[in-house]
């Protein structure tokens, strides 16, 4: 599979990359979401190259997750704004940044705390299930091809849950000695 | 900024893109949420060459991400589970996947159905408040400082909220103008 073939997959991960999977285009994207939205502002607080910016936020625009808005004429100027196909990414920004504070903030701890206007406390991001509200953990999710799967290398290897449990190498470790016992007592018989 | 300095960055994205910001590696990762673990099965389904799949496997293990277990003896042979710390990882996999399904998806519909098995019903993920399990919108959240927080050009270009609304850029082209004739009006006194 080669990178200009993604958006062309099906599968939504490997789509959605074909947008956002490059470095640049989410901090990027993180930097939309702190509200900035003017080109010299990316550029002074990303230290990224001109060119490079220039081509990801026009990348953006063409993917319709930002928007190019004039905010002054002669000479006219313009803003980079997050659209609602923009918006829709807090999740994928959020999440990443969660992971971050979890696994990798290092021993001063987290780099921003983020509060939820609606309920007034300190938050933490959680995915859960748009039908119970219930906190999704992956060993209790269930996979099945939907009506745009063509090509089994994308479904899942198996769509068994508690598939991910800690106690799972063991087990096949086990069987993997019980199926060679067996292997050799039909060899040997 | 460059890419090797990312994970020194007082950013909790930043350091995260500086384990998982490789396109390889998120569709590796996704592949282990679908039960994928041996290193052919990786190699079939992503059509990935076998030095690049060997690297992106490899810092996966060193960022305790994977764990390289045997599954079998005489010849040792391995696979390659999510640690709990992988496993973390399921809202970033998920995010982007919902944001394919709903934006990137195609006439026939998104490849994979997800179903939640403590409830029982087909779900879409949803990003909530751990405190009131409200859905997330951008436009309700606060950012600011945390004690990790050492660069000002990693904070926030305005912590105020509604800063994303629609109206906005309106209201900037009509302040702009604004601007402009009560600074015509200086010049001409």
């Amino acid at each position: 599979m080669l990178w200009n073939e993604l958006e062309d997959q099906p599968c939504s991960l490997a789509r959605t990359l074909s947008v956002i999977g490059d470095r640049w285009t989410l901090l990027i994207l993180r930097d939309c979401f702190l509200r900035v939205r003017r080109f010299d502002d990316f550029q002074e607080r990303l230290g990224i190259g001109r060119p490079i910016l220039a081509d990801r936020l026009g990348k953006l625009v063409d993917a319709f997750v930002l928007a190019k808005v004039p905010y002054q004429q002669n000479p006219t100027r313009y803003e980079y704004r997050l659209t609602p196909k923009g918006l829709d990414l807090y999740p994928v920004i959020m999440s990443i940044v969660h992971w971050g504070d979890m696994h990798m903030a290092g021993k001063r701890g987290r780099p921003l705390l983020h509060t939820h206007v609606d309920c007034g406390h300190q938050f933490d991001p959680v995915m859960a299930c748009s039908e119970c509200r219930g906190v999704l953990d992956p060993r209790a999710v269930r996979v099945s091809p939907g009506p745009g799967a063509r090509n089994r290398a994308h479904l899942p290897a198996s769509t068994e849950t508690g598939a991910h449990d800690t106690a799972a190498p063991a087990r096949a470790r086990a069987a993997t000695k019980r199926d060679r016992r067996l292997a050799k007592a039909k060899v040997s018989t």
